[in-house]
């Protein structure tokens, strides 16, 4: 019987020493529960993904140290399988190194390097060819890193082949909605194919735009899933494989949506804040859905005391707005700041009032108003050291419905890579968690949704409504469809050519938006790399007409 | 014989229809110069590079038929090399078609993809295997593409091998400072390696960040240079090779630094402009040298009338730095306005009353006068459809001495990758062209540095003089070099941990700023993917201080 430990931790990329301590502590409980093995996530020594910093010939040497000492501290306990960075002469390699008795005893490295959507490892990483794997307590332990498991192939031939009977898989691998599903579905394969134990450990954590919601897993050679770490939280599982499993899933169950979701956004959004050093966030409350949702998120994400709301109404804000955004701040008990954007807002229209003579008021009015509320919270940043959350959502980021340097400022927009009709459901969700009917006041759920920057503007002067928006967005941006294939699917024509154009034109606001927490199978950002300049879809013979930075 | 055209066009990404209608109407020249073959640039038809398109499937086989298309419409001509997005059963190919007949009579496939610094080929295409040709006037032609001329190897080995006489080689290969040399110097290698003649037909113009120079050239198989097509400019050049070459190069001699620069930052900020849709730009005149340069920039790329200089000057600012702005834009000719920050500024004080109260200003300050100029500009835009640019440097942008949303503001920010020492060189440089002493004032080029947002500021009470910084930014950032190795060359060890400290501490910043044009071998964005959360080279035990979103 080999016993292993599952060592799903929350590593901070570049953080070699502090990834390192964590890695002793936990090795040393893993020991104490008389684990044989414990298994750390890919490239747990200098967090996921560490980029560009592998370029660094210092940082790799670091890092190989840091291996070293690792080794060097834990040589009296279980043995340790961990990822680093590892060099040889045909370059450096996403690998795993088993740790045992003060050294280095085995090494692995990564045979399929993914370089797409998120991924750019054969930008920095050259692949390995060989399996690689250690034998402990009678038993053979083959290694593998995430992407290795996605398809058949190498290094699981081997495995099959040589009948051995434990395969472990390291990952660093983000969260989407549906990758739980996707990645058991791989393992199942890859288990039944080899004949042999899949023991998959992930990585949980944020770093920048992508989350890492752990939910570790091991399968049997029969394909079914045995047992199941948590998800969005770090854990240490062991687990005791003797031809059977003799050890009992005793974890609740996992999360659905949208719950998963919520929790995914919860964790990225707290990682993003601590491990940069901030400890209080601040946001502007409009009373609509986006910022509630924001606030409450933080508040559960960071608590209540780490929050502060600031409500900046605008000449054309209604009164109820106000209330809301009061109401919520009172649920939510966290502070509350009022401030006017009028004053200044009226000493912009006196000072453009020259260059402005004799033109019409529209979307440059409108603008300001958003600008001046991203100054009002910048200010408040550099004074009291509070990162802005801006509440933008997928759906106004995809057609460019925001205002650079307006409602688009700030040091991280978690719900970037939300839909609006997801932050509805989710809005739902957690106000069914309560305490009473929820933190979200109801009239804030129910009302039509409004920049309030011009009077009795509503979303939909400008955009279709969102059940209508939401899916041409997904169709376009995600599945990367054409206007033919979207229309072929029941869209109207006009609406469609009209969205995608919207969607194209908005690039440059994008490429300057604040990072976001992917949730998607394809946000935007590094997972879509689209050229501002394009003229594609476009009538090149006709000039692209000049955009507009602002709603509309 | 053989007599080829080099077909050194500036095509735009995304227009089909623009590229193959331009490329028809440069076959027609070249037929009518008796070529037997035009050569077109890599991806000529899709423009380069065109990142994520590709993964549509409607637009891989728009690019198919707008090739046929060229065919069709070329077919009494003179024969077609041009750049393609070809799909096979392996995938997609960065891929060279023939042209002739009406028919695509032969592909090539790229062999080598690069996937660092700015590209991502592998993330889109699947590499070559095969060399590929043709025989026109008796003649045997080899293909390669691009990066395939950068090493020994696949596919010149094969053509060695066959003793093919000519191979021609496609590019999109940006500029950087002394590339061309370097292009020089891997071109001669590989003809001589080869034995044959290589003809290298590089793009020109701008696409977003990246500037392709031209620069093609035709290379003897002794390794000699032989023929230099225009720089930084279209350019259809005619050569008959038979054995020897029989035509003469009647092209000027290209220009070298700093002059090269400025015709790439001109070239850039053109083709950003212009294939945008814009007609205008407009910017801030601080009276600095910055945005002096810049204006000057701007008024040499698009003409006097297409640009807007906007002195707002604070309560901070000199008399002398209005003057020099006014100065500035007299001798440009350019629109000039003054609006006054002051009454913004003073409107955001008194709504921040209340929360500041019992607090002393400093940057807070500081950066809501950068972020009313920004506003300002960008109403401007709004209203008028100019597209702003930013002014700040490579120094600025790398230390993080800029306000988000403030200065860092525009839709381009042309001398972004200039670093400020460079920057007063290209000054020197312009204003020696003149007329007269140049545009740009003396006392703009010889007075200290300030931002002018608190009394008395210089640059150097925040950073060490630029002739200090830039070398320790160029070994830090362009070299990647680790602190040990920056003292070892004889900097201040304080110094280098300070400085290297505000780098890193800046990348949240530069990840919302405007895009730029790319000069230096190694520019942020996404030549350099650096993660935001990083805790290398920072103490991991204390927590990274909270940063700062201004100026220090």
């Amino acid at each position: 019987m080999v016993r292993i430990a599952l060592g799903q931790i929350d590593p901070t990329v570049g953080d070699l020493q502090g990834n390192v301590d964590r890695m002793i502590a936990w090795t040393a409980r893993a020991t104490e529960a008389r684990a044989d093995l414990i298994a750390f996530p890919e490239l747990a020594i200098t967090g996921y993904p560490p980029e560009d910093l592998v370029l660094r010939d210092a940082f790799v040497q670091d890092n190989l140290e840091a291996l070293h000492r690792l080794a060097r501290e834990t040589s009296g306990g279980a043995t340790v399988l961990t990822g680093f960075v590892d060099r040889s002469e045909a370059g450096l390699h996403n690998a795993a190194g088993v740790l045992s008795g003060g050294d280095v005893i085995a090494r692995y490295r990564k045979i399929k390097l993914p370089n797409y959507g998120v991924f750019d490892e054969r930008r920095t990483f050259t692949a390995g060819t060989e399996p690689g794997g250690v034998r402990l307590a009678g038993t053979d332990l083959g290694i593998s890193i995430c992407e290795d498991a996605w398809t058949p192939g190498p290094p699981f031939d081997a495995y099959a082949q040589a009948g051995t009977p434990v395969v472990l898989n390291i990952n660093g691998s983000p969260y989407h909605r549906g990758k739980a599903g996707e990645r058991e579905e791989i393992c199942r394969a890859r288990a039944l194919e080899t004949g042999a134990w899949l023991v998959y450990v992930n990585m949980v954590g944020g770093q920048d735009e992508l989350v890492f919601d752990g939910g570790s897993i091991v399968v049997a050679p029969d394909g079914s899933v045995r047992h199941r770490a948590s998800r969005f939280a770090e854990d240490l599982l062991l687990v005791d494989i003797d031809g059977e499993l003799s050890s009992a899933d005793d974890r609740p169950a996992w999360v659905t949506e949208p719950q998963e979701v919520y929790r995914a956004l919860e964790l990225g959004l707290r990682d993003y804040v601590v491990k940069n050093g901030f400890t209080e966030v601040c946001l502007g409350l409009s009373g609509g859905v986006d910022s509630a949702f924001v606030a409450t998120l933080a508040a559960d994400a960071l608590g209540p005391d780490a929050v502060r709301g600031v409500a900046m109404p605008s000449r054309y804000s209604s009164p109820e707005s106000l209330e809301d955004a009061r109401e919520l701040a009172t649920r939510l008990a966290i502070r509350f700041d009022v401030l006017e954007i009028d004053p200044a807002f009226r000493a912009y229209l006196e000072t453009l009032a020259g260059p402005f003579a004799g033109t019409a008021p529209g979307l440059a009015e409108e603008n300001l108003q958003a600008r001046v509320r991203g100054n009002l919270l910048m200010a408040l940043s550099n004074r009291f050291g509070c990162l802005v959350l801006a509440t933008g959502n997928k759906s106004e980021n995809a057609v460019g419905y925001a205002t650079l340097y307006g409602d688009m400022a700030g040091g991280l927009a978690p719900i970037k890579d939300v839909p609006k009709t997801l932050v509805y459901e989710l809005v739902r969700w957690r106000n069914a968690q309560g305490p009473g009917e929820g933190p979200i006041p109801q009239r804030t759920v129910t009302k039509p949704p409004s920049a309030e920057l011009r009077p009795e503007q509503k979303d939909t002067d400008s955009l279709p409504p969102y059940d209508v928006l939401d899916p041409l967005i997904e169709a376009y941006v995600e599945e990367d469809g054409s206007p033919e294939e979207i229309v072929a699917e029941g869209a109207d024509p006009v609406l469609v050519e009209r969205v995608i154009a919207m969607i194209d034109r908005a690039e440059h606001k994008r490429r300057q938006s604040a990072p976001g927490i992917k949730i998607t199978p394809k946000a935007f950002g590094r997972d879509r790399r689209m050229p501002i300049t394009n003229r594609y879809l476009h009538d090149p013979v006709r000039p692209v007409p000049p955009r507009t930075t602002g709603p509309a």
